[in-house]
Order: structure tokens, then C-alpha cells, then sequence
């Protein structure tokens, strides 16, 4: 329930305000030689309190590798890690003890479990990606030995498209939504555009290990992920098959000898991948957390109002760049794994 | 690889054109009187042939259970089942023993296990689906025993809503758009919407196993489909948190004592069902086989074009409803059971 | 619940007297030319029926491959068979209905489900071997392209040394044990030896996936199986280190540069194959049918005896020999896929 | 590969003289007031250091919990917990380097992955024991709930019983076996003895998740574990089924209603627990590790002698015991909550 993957996997553990975040990682390939730079980096992207435009908690994020890399080569073993909470204001949440916020899980683990972790929203809250974030980086590091790149970039925030080409860059238009929502205590939603390149053929099992069904399963699993679609996507619902069919092009240069006129496939066929760029997208709604009085239920059925207080995210999709391409290259990985698996005589 | 679910499951196996089709399905209850007639009913909306909108391939589907099931009842036991490919025109697809159709799984297939049943699809063809529709028809007979019911109805196809309210109908403008693209010999691509009704609350499990995860890659395993979304969805993304908070309201006469004033959640927070209706809709694309002549590219990498012939199904998304009920109700079997797994003291 | 196997599996259904018994294999290589003549040899070795010493019921267990397989190669796709249960004489079995035979699952079936198939076991028959066979003959001409060759032998019947050295060949004494113990209604147990010869090194994964732990899950899920041991055994534990340490010698001439001097550790150190044979021994215990009235108590609770009656086997370990081998090569094949998958820089 | 279980998990990670061992136990019931002083008392049983009969590697084995526990009580959510690794005396294993001993995992592994942490046996060192043993602490506690206790004990020790009656005590011939072995530099194997009480009827699943076969894959895989048996265990494959048959007698004061008048079947019946007790044996080598010079081969097949030194441990069957005990609460908890999920109408 807590494990993404079937061959490259992460178990991970935490709640917001527990002592640890952290998890396993198996099925690491042995002898790399860690880049953990690299892994900070991804870390500090993903990290809140890195500018005006996201929440202003300050997490540290330092995480600590405990197993599975030696004099800073893998071993092939499992790698476990931890990230300390250090910086918890249990306190500051006593007052959600008793009540659900709306659009948050509080109401669903009560239900669930009879008990909860109130303080920021435990084990449901997007802390939790943090664990991700550090498999997806070591993912990574194996998939750029293959060639395979994984880029993300926030693509629209409410309505707005994203103009900036560089990555984790915002234009002017769309840090104007973001900040006009933050000055109203309010949040927005945003779609995040996820890319693979240098994917190989023929990743991706049929009918029930399907590349785009992994792939959509990762994603979904990202908190506030409301979307998901690959390729032509929703747009594709409307069109004709004239418009938008994939016709295959003799290409003597390329190691395929074909390649698609367009990519309205998105990179994948049958569930697997065509060789083609893998291009995703994922919608995220507007954060439930708003700097504003809401109405809310007690857990005893009273009516409640939820005073505006403390930090928040005017808009998570932000901070899910990261997260979205730590989800893509686990799964590519695994694929890739689960694909050499495979003997064809 | 052809296995779907954890307790309750579906492994499926079979080619277009081969002997058979079929599967076996683990995890079923014992002590059920299966209603073979519902099964049948099911077949029925998912066969081809059934109306001048769909493809004119008669396909009988009769399921012949092989274990499982003792006196109409059923005993705990894997269920076996098989459905014989009567209808086999082989050698149409001669034409396509060397030629990549555009849009299809030939060319992957061919790349990932250096053979392929080049017969209407092989492995890759929609009619491996029917196997789904019977593993659901089942699952839904175990849901019904506890009020939750699943029901799917084309929303909307090239664009065009379908206002028709009753299940499984049409129409007359989607028709329409359904019948001119097949008299130009193209193609349509169409939404389905699918709501669980009665669930019950907690249903789905934190970080990996989140019900709209498991969701998603059920849906986004059926063929031709390219995007998944619930609640909100998509649309949320250009919304404003205001615009879209789920606020609960204190229920006295609701058995959870709580309701929530919008749905904007689709029925599902941080993962886990909050009692509310479920709503999904998944985007099928037009299907890449057209009665027209299309060019494409042979295994050797030679052009050559692919002449328009035999029958085809203007608008897959038709005939995607029975299969999208069938994946959501295995899918919400699935998470019930595991959810009964669980202990809570 | 029904599947064996992670990447390479076999998900098998059937009960003894329903309409047939078979199975779904997935993770088969593609391109194989199948040897149908050798899975035909491997059914007849576990067939009943087929001397004075095993049962009398005769099984033609002619297996219909239904996918996966196009003139004669296979596809990579899974490959769904059934094989018929010709020879029902269900109303053999009416006395069982509400009397549970000592030492079968009749108790524990109705305990669990509610409801049992109570004509000769139903699901807990042997005859749900066959499935395990049709998979590990496949199996089996995998290895075989690797050199890889499991072969099994009754090493022991009732105590006495099985001193024929041809495979499925039986002394004269152990002969005599069999038919005596037959001439009585009565059985009698038996331990069979396997071995895995010509395994490369570095097969199984440490800690949970250790590959004695694989072997061991395999061969105790064969009906009747009550003990397995591998290299050194339970014999190591009366015994010191001195006396079975297994010493590393050089050995140039070996692609692994060194070799065991004796191979106490049965081939796995760590749960790692080191490239010497893999011993394994499987103890089955005397079956429980026996050709004598026996005394035990109806599902009303009351005592009464059950008349001996119809055919028996007086010794299972006989038939058990190729079910050990074909559970010996899925479990291998099946570890070699995993071993594949890993990247090792 | 380093995950036990199915709903109730353990995915374990950590070397020898890395800087911690650890793990992530998923499935954990909600609501449960942990006794954390039990965990400890379990720890101890399984530390190196706690007497002469055991070696002298003092660790200190302090278990962090991380998360999934608030207030004492436990979320439902994973647990992460770590154990440091204090006492490392890495310099001490720099023979190890490019030596292979005897016995152990040196030779697989570097095989396996092209690397290994040669100090102390890395992660195939019996440290990583530490780590189920503390799931199993915690599976025990739920388990009391349900009135099932898992008890072991050393019922062997080179071939001398332990008449000792008291749990983890030995009789005085069981300590003079030991500690003549300490003297001699030598080891000794043995087998541990457990029993499940109390196992409700109808755990297990038929076929590949029968109770005994997750018993036998939990067993071996402990290190050094080289034989497994259940019930009347390898002695039924020398008698006769009269001998051993397990006749039911009707039992009105059982909740059952019938008892089994022998429990040769060992608890289990076609793969489902009966409610008698579940008993099984589980051998041990003597370990390789001794405290003499003992011949070799390096890295590069070169002949070398491996100099006696360091801490030993006589006999590891002495603390295999908790293990064991672990390895079977963690089984029987996993085939309960599976149990549970099965619907029977």
C-alpha cells in the first residue's frame, strides 16, 4: 500500500509531523556511483520556503542514507534513508484535532483508521513526495547512463499558459496569477507537462502493465493530481481519426528505420513504447488550504469555522515539477527493468 | 503482466484470432448464485455488431466457465472461463504480416518480442476486453450485494454532448456524428463518464494504493484511451481554490453525520472514498483503423500503403462503456476487500 | 492465491471433477518453437493410470493451448490452456458430502468457504498437478537453451533406499514396498531428490527473495509434501562445522575460477546460486485415502464411517517425481527472469 | 526482493557495518497501544553479547521508531524504524577483502553484483535478522489480541535434545554440546521447534498460498536455515498411512465440533489451518564462521589461508530462535488479514 513499483521500488514511511520521513529503495542497479549533489538539487527544487511563490515552511530536507552505498558506490542491496522532521509546530494544529478541513483527507482517515495524525495532515500530506523525490533522483542517475531524460515544467496555472522555455522558470503572466491568489489568501490549480526523451522500444507490458496505465498510476498518486493524459489526451476525444492518426514514415537514419510523422501517440503504442518522446500531463486542483475563515464539521457533526492561519501554498502544482518527474523516472526505470526480464529467443 | 487487482483478480490471456480468449479469476466470494443471464447481458453491450454504429464483426461471446462455480454457486476457487474466436477471417489480414498499421501496436509489438500475431490486432486488439467484461459482470453481482452500483454512459463523442439519459443511449446529434464519420470512412473519439454510487466510506489506501491510482490505471489500460480525470479534474486546474473547496455540512440524518456541500472531489480525499458518488471520465481517441487508404511504412522500411478494407467501428468509445463499468467495478471490488484486510481496534 | 511466480507465473485453476483444470502462463519468452511432443512426455510421467503402482484412474490430460502461440512459436503474450476432465464419476462421491475424509481438506474447505466441491477433493485434488506440469514442461525448454536441466528421482519409499538409478525407475525393493502396502488398502510415504544442474551463479535475491526459500514455497505448496531440505539438510543440523564447511578450492579450468570441494551448501550460499548443483529433497507423506473403512465424523458433528471404495494411489511420492521438476524449473526460470532484470554496473 | 508478506508487510535494508539496519512494516492494525518494553525484551532474546553460549559482538540494538505511531498509538500508516549500528569495527574485516570464506555469501554476492560490503557479511549478515525481529515483536502484539501466541524453542543441538521445558532455556547436555564446540573453535548445528496456538480455522489459501508453503519460504529464509518440516514432517515419508492418518472424533465442547484425534497433519490441511496446533521444525547448520585457520581462494583464484580471529558465535540456532518466532507471528498475521479480506456469503 506504501510501495510504488514491482522491480525498481520505494516503500516509504512518514507522517508531517512524526519524527522521520523517509523509505527503501530496491532494486537498485550495483556499482553506480552516487551523484548526491545531484540528489540535493532535486531535493531543493522540491522544497518548500525556496521563494514567494510557494509556502513558506522551512525543511531542511536533508536526507540521510543509512544502507545499501558503500565509500559511495551502490551495492545493490536496499536503500534505506531518512529525512528528520526538524522543523514541527505540533501546536500550531490543535485546533484540527476535532475538525475535518474541507478537501482534505481528515475526514476520510478518521473514517478509515478511527484514528489520525491531525498535524498537518500526516501521513496525506505532500511531505510524504519528499520520499519520492529522492528515489526519483537515483532513478535518474541510472536512466542518464541509458540516455533517458525526464524534464517537467509547469505548463498552465489557472487558465494561463506557461510561456517560459527554461525549466522551473515561470513567466511573468502566470507569477501574477499566482501572486494575486496569494495576496487574496486564495490558491489556483495548474497543469504540469512531463516529458520523456530517449525512452527505448518496447517498454511496457500489454493490457494490464501497460506503460501509459504505470504511468498514470504514478501520477495519480501524487496528492492534488486530479488528471491524467498522455499523447493527443482529452483533446484527442474530439477529433476525427483523420486529424490525428499516427502515420509511420520510413526513416532509414533513425535505428528504428521509421518514425512517426506526428507523436499524436504520445510515445507509446499497445502499451508500449515506441521510441517516440513520452509526453504526459497532469492536472492539479488549487490547494483545500486557503488563508481564509472556512466552514467546516466537527467530528462530532457541529458546524465549525476554521480560522485563516499560518503558512500555505498558493499553488501546489508549483512544487509538483519535481515530484511528477521523480514519479516518471521510477517508472520508466522499473519498466526498463521489467523489460530486461523478458527472453526473446 | 496480463493480471489485474491484489485479492480479487483477473489474469487474462488470448489473441483476436487465436483459438480463444479468457481467464482466470481469483479472489471471487463463495456462496454467490451467479446470475449467468446478467453475464450474458454484459457480453451483449460490449459485442461488435450489435447496431450500424459499431463494427459488423459477429462475434457470439459465449462464455463457457471451466472451474469455480458448483450448482450455479460459486466455491471460493479460481474461476476459469474461456470464449472460442468463432469468427476468424485469418487471411484478410494477410496485408499486414509486413506492414505497420499507423496508430496500432504493430510496430512495438514487433520491436519488443520479435514476433506478432498480425491478425486484427493479435494480443493488442480491443476484443481482449471481453474477458474484462466478464470478471466485472461478476464483480458487480458481489457490489450489488452491498448497494454499490457502477454505471458508465458515453458523455460525449467529437465534441458533442450526449444528452440522451439513458443508460446506453445516444443521442440523435452524437448519433449523427457517429454515422457521418462512418460514411466518410473515419473515425470519432468520444468521453465516457462512469459513477460509483454507494461506495462506502474508506475504500483505497494512502500513498500508493490511492483509489483514484488504481482507478486511473485500470481505465488507462483499455484501449484507446488516452486521458483519465475525476472530480474536478482537468477543469479544476484553471479553477481557484474558492471556486472549488469541498466545505462539509453537518448530515444528522446521513450515517457518516456529514455530507459534503459540492462533489467537487469526485468522491475521493487523500486517496480514500468519503462515501460521496465517484466520478470519473476517461478520453478515448479515434480509432486509428479507417476506411480509407493509408500510407504507412512495411518491416523492411519501405513506404507502401495500406488499402481501405473489411469492417471498423467508427467510434470505439461506444463500446468502451461496458468495459469502463467493468473495470470500475473490479477496481472498487478490489480496494473493498483489501480494505476488509485491514484491522482497526 | 492461485499464482506462482513474479515475472515468470503460472495462474492455475480447476477442481478435480469440474469441467476442466487448467491455466494461464505469462512471462514466457517469445520466439520459441514449443516442443509439444515433450510436454506430452512430461503429462504422461504424471498421468495416473499409467502402472500397477499409481492410481487406476485414467486421465488422457490432453492439453489445449488457447493462446500465446502462433504455428507453433510463441508470442510473448500469455498462454491460456485447459485440459478436459473426461472421466467424471461425480456420484462416486455422494458419500463425502457431509463427511470430511481424515487427513484431506475436506474440514478446512468447509470451514472457510462455506461450501466445498466435494466429488474427490475438488480444488485440493492432485489433479491440479497437471497444471503445474503443462508450465514447468514449458519451462523446462527455456532452461534447456541456457544448459540448464532440473531432473528429479524417488530418492526414498517408506524407508527404504530407492537403489534404481535410471530416472522414474524403482527398485525391486522399493517395488515391493508400493505393492505391499497396496495389497493391504494401505500407503505408504516417500521423500523425492532434485537437482539443478548447470544453474549460472548469481540466481535469487537476498533476504525474502533467497532462492532456497523459493524452492522451499514451491515444493511445499505440492499436495501431501510435509518437509524439504536442500544441500546439507536437516542431517547439518546433528552435525559440527568442521565436519561440513563447504572449502573453497582454485580451479582454473571453472568460468568462475574456483569450485567447492564438497557442496555441503547445496549449491546457494546467502540465498544466491554459486553455480554447483542444486540438491533439494521433498518429503511426501502416505496419502490418506486408503482402501479401508475408516472412522470419522460428519459435517452434523456425528461420528460414522466411510467404506473403502473406488481406485487409490498407495503412493503419491511416485506421481510427485514430475511435479517436482516442473515446480524445480519454474521456480528457476522464474529467478533467472528477476536475476535479468537487475543492472549491475 | 527484501519485502515479507503480502498485507502485512516488512521491507527490510541495512549491512552489517553500515550505518543502520531497518525497515518498513505496512499493514500495521490502527489503534494499537504498543508495548514498546515487549519489543525491547524481543530485541534482547536475539542480541549477540546476552550470554557465553553466543558471541560476544555487543550491540546495543536501540530501536528508533519513525513513524506510523503517535502518542503510543499506532496510525495504520507504515512504520519506519532503524536500529543504528554502533559497535563497528570495519579495520577488522580488511582480510575480507579479496578473500572468499568458506560457507558464507562472499563469493554469490561479488558474483551477483560486481561489488560487495565485505565486513561482516554485509547484508548477508544474520544482523538483518534484527529487523524481523522487531516486526515480529509488533505482529505478536496483534496477534494476543486474537488470542494466538507463536512460541519456539532450540529442541536440538547437535544431534542431543533439549530436555529443557522452560522457553529459551537448554538443558545442561544441550550447554556441554556448545560450549565443547566454543572450546574447540568449532560449531555446532540445531533445530528450533515452533508452534502456533490458538491459529483460528481457515488461514492459507489453496494452491500457491497454502499456510505452509509462506511458512517454508519465512523459514528458509533465515540464514543458515537448511530444512524445513511440518506435522509428521520427513518421518511420514517412512510410515504408512495407518500409521499416520488423522482421524477426526466429533467434539461438542470444541467450537469446531470435531477435533483431530492425532495432529500428525501439524495443524494444516490442503494448505488450511484446522485450528489444531500448527507445529514445524526448522534445521540449522553449524555456522561457517570458526574460530580456526581455515583454506580459501581470493578475488583472483589464488590459495590462501583465512587466520582464525574475532568473536564467533557456536552455535546461531541458539539465537535463531526469536527469528524463527518472528518469521511465523509476521505468517500467520499476513494469512489472517488475507483471510479476512476473502467475502463468503
Amino acid at each position: 500500500m506504501n510501495t510504488f513499483g514491482k522491480i525498481f521500488t520505494l516503500t516509504s514511511y512518514g507522517e508531517s509531523h512524526g519524527a522521520a520521513i523517509g523509505g527503501v529503495i530496491d532494486g537498485m542497479p550495483a556499482g553506480l556511483h552516487i551523484d548526491f549533489d545531484s540528489v540535493a538539487r532535486e531535493m531543493a527544487r522540491r522544497r518548500p520556503g525556496s521563494s514567494a511563490l510557494v509556502t513558506a515552511r522551512n525543511e531542511a530536507d536533508e536526507v540521510e542514507f543509512l544502507s545499501g552505498i558503500m565509500d559511495g558506490v551502490t551495492l545493490g542491496t536496499p536503500i534505506g534513508f531518512c529525512i528528520r522532521n526538524t522543523q514541527q509546530h505540533s501546536a500550531d494544529y490543535d485546533n484540527l484535532k476535532h475538525a475535518y478541513r474541507p478537501g482534505h483527507a481528515d475526514f476520510t482517515y478518521q473514517a478509515k483508521y478511527g484514528v489520525r495524525d491531525h498535524r498537518g495532515g500526516g501521513r496525506a500530506s505532500a511531505r510524504e513526495t519528499a520520499a519520492r523525490v529522492v528515489a526519483g533522483a537515483l532513478a535518474k542517475q541510472v536512466l542518464a547512463k541509458y540516455g533517458v531524460t525526464v524534464s517537467a515544467r509547469l505548463a498552465r496555472v489557472g487558465g494561463v499558459e506557461n510561456t517560459a522555455t527554461e525549466p522551473d522558470a515561470l513567466c511573468s503572466e502566470v507569477q501574477d496569477v499566482i501572486m494575486r491568489a496569494k495576496a487574496e489568501g486564495d490558491s489556483v490549480g495548474g497543469v504540469v507537462e512531463c516529458t520523456v526523451h530517449g525512452c527505448p522500444v518496447g517498454l511496457g507490458e500489454p493490457v494490464a502493465g501497460k506503460l501509459q496505465a504505470l504511468f498514470a498510476a504514478a501520477m495519480m498518486s501524487i496528492p492534488a493530481a486530479k488528471g491524467f493524459e498522455y499523447g493527443m489526451g482529452f483533446a484527442g476525444a474530439d477529433k476525427r481519426g483523420t486529424e490525428v492518426i499516427d502515420s509511420w514514415q520510413s526513416a532509414p537514419s533513425d535505428p528504428r528505420g521509421i518514425r512517426a510523422a506526428a507523436n499524436n501517440s504520445g510515445g507509446i503504442q499497445g502499451g508500449i513504447s515506441n521510441g517516440e518522446d513520452i509526453v504526459m500531463r497532469i492536472a492539479f486542483k488549487p490547494t483545500a488550504t486557503l488563508l481564509r475563515d472556512v466552514h467546516t464539521v466537527t467530528d462530532q457533526g457541529e458546524d465549525t469555522v476554521l480560522k485563516a492561519r499560518g503558512r500555505h501554498d498558493p499553488c501546489v502544482a508549483v512544487r509538483a515539477v519535481p515530484v511528477v518527474e521523480a514519479m516518471a523516472a521510477m517508472t520508466i526505470l522499473d519498466a526498463m527493468l521489467i523489460s530486461r526480464a523478458l527472453i526473446r529467443f
